[in-house]
């Protein structure tokens, strides 16, 4: 890997590929981008950013793994637990164990922040169909 | 530990002591402070912040364990082995092991990054006098 990757000023990097936030059909979400920063070998972590387009959303989910989050670029909402948070540049938000938890960019405005998380996780679980108005309850709905 | 701790838009973040880089005398340095933002429990990793004054540096060091860092304020300089780069905001660097590194601010403008680092790891490794000298040779001297 090179020492330095630099941006293009618009949160690409080189070498870092812009991939599929989850193969689609997998999990509901809108418009969502995921570039993996780092995974240096020897460190047990990953560094991931995600972008989140104006009025997009990341899944609803739930893991035993926490993320520890950084707002790099634009601002939104973060559902975490039984709150809905405004976020903004530079925000640091953590996610606890098993907490159910969605990003929203505003909407009209892209959200994109880094994510930490440990190399070695488990899988995100969904809601069931029933539970998600209850969960998200409350987002304020643009 | 509170889910959303905002910026005041300067870099500090709710419930984030500004320590200390090191303790004084214990390795060279000018200048430097650091906020650890994330070391979650159950994620073996941490991620800190350091910011650099105009015109400031960190210590001339190596260690076994790798940095994994980001730009998010200002520009300066990273020393990374045998080669000095200038960095800019966003801009990615990747420390391998036991490799001499050094992060310089521009003379006018403060240098913050985000690093990673995973939570176990060794004590850093200082030069010998007569070293310093030829490691360093690749900065453009302000």
């Amino acid at each position: 890997m090179d020492i330095v990757r630099r941006t293009d000023g618009a949160f690409h990097w080189e070498g870092v590929p812009i991939r599929e936030y989850k193969h689609e059909g997998t999990a509901p979400f809108r418009d969502v981008t995921r570039q993996v920063l780092f995974e240096p070998e020897g460190l047990p972590a990953q560094l991931r950013y995600f972008e989140v387009a104006p009025g997009g959303w990341t899944t609803l989910e739930r893991h035993e793994h926490v993320h520890a989050v950084m707002v790099i670029r634009g601002s939104g909402q973060a559902l975490v637990g039984d709150r809905a948070y405004d976020i903004n540049l530079h925000d640091l938000v953590s996610v606890p164990p098993m907490t159910w938890h969605q990003f929203h960019a505003a909407p009209g405005e892209a959200l994109g922040f880094l994510c930490m998380v440990a190399a070695e996780r488990d899988r995100p679980q969904l809601p069931a169909d029933h539970e998600i108005d209850a969960i998200a309850k409350p987002l304020k709905r643009a």
